[in-house]
């Protein structure tokens, strides 16, 4: 379709200069870690998967001669983290989070049962751990569970909880940006745990 | 409520012995996962979970005060197993499957992707087996992924897939019942893995 006054067109352009510039080249942190994890299959580097969304089924209606549809459901909170695999003869568990804050990551958003479930995860031998990307920076930091969970139980003098930008520029490290390996957190676990 | 004639008590006695008998004291083979797998994490003997159903969510209403509503999804087919987790510093992935034949185990809905999933972990390390139900029999067999891999790809004169039952007494390992532990599969792993 041909727009004359081309006035369609460059909204387009400028939407896509604005993602370009605020949030990874236009892609979510899910998306990204999408394709990482794609590649690691297709490669056979690595099997690990995103855990489907977890939907509590109400209602569902069987009609003739075509697929079952669910008419009415609800989303649950996740038990577990988002995603699990192998690498290495070792599991891999972790969890994907994404800030638009300049100072620090909110823990507001990381329940009880999921750092109960990394704290067993580690006591079991597993590699545990967050993919923090500060959007606004565009900057993705891989930051252990065993850094995370002292921050968590920590409450701040206004009953938030939270990690400093700073805390996690220094303790994490940050993940380098590839075009086809847009979030290569194994080259980070192949320092720190091999 | 009572009934003074007794006839609904004694449909629902009927009813319970029939389950005793020819099911498993009346639970799914999924649910005595569940309960598995609860005991194992409440012991702090293992971490697997069952991954939710994949859904397709199409349409999704957000009523004024009250939680989002799904109102169109579809079921997917799953691109993995169903269950995986962590036990001992080892990956565990795994398939459950009931069926009712008393003289073979079909393998039509194992698929395509589900094969080369299990034979991924099984190159990355991990362990990956079937827990196999005979439901008429009350019979639940651990049978490792490497075994059952070989008859999917063996394609019958009829077209059809599946493994004997006699194969699978044979080269499976039958789990024992216990009330608290129902499909004891660690005890099996113990044995074949450590």
């Amino acid at each position: 379709m041909n727009y004359p006054n081309g006035k369609k067109k460059s909204i387009h352009q400028s939407s896509i200069k604005h993602n370009q510039e605020y949030s990874n080249r236009g892609m979510s942190l899910e998306a990204d870690i999408n394709v990482t994890n794609t590649y690691y299959l297709d490669t056979d580097k690595a099997v690990i998967h995103k855990k489907p969304t977890p939907v509590q089924i109400v209602n569902v209606k069987y009609p003739k001669r075509s697929a079952a549809v669910i008419t009415e459901a609800y989303f649950k909170q996740a038990s577990t983290t988002d995603y699990n695999g192998i690498y290495k003869n070792r599991y891999i568990d972790f969890e994907a989070k994404e800030t638009r804050n300049k100072t620090l990551f909110p823990l507001a958003n990381v329940h009880e049962h999921q750092i109960s479930h990394m704290e067993s995860i580690i006591r079991h031998g597993g590699i545990c751990f967050f993919l923090i990307r500060f959007s606004i920076f565009d900057e993705t930091y891989f930051f252990p569970a065993e850094k995370l969970i002292p921050y968590w139980y920590e409450k701040q003098k206004d009953g938030r909880k939270s990690i400093p930008y700073q805390q996690i520029k220094q303790s994490g490290v940050l993940i380098p940006f590839h075009y086809q390996i847009r979030v290569d957190y194994l080259s980070i676990i192949d320092k720190l745990y091999f």
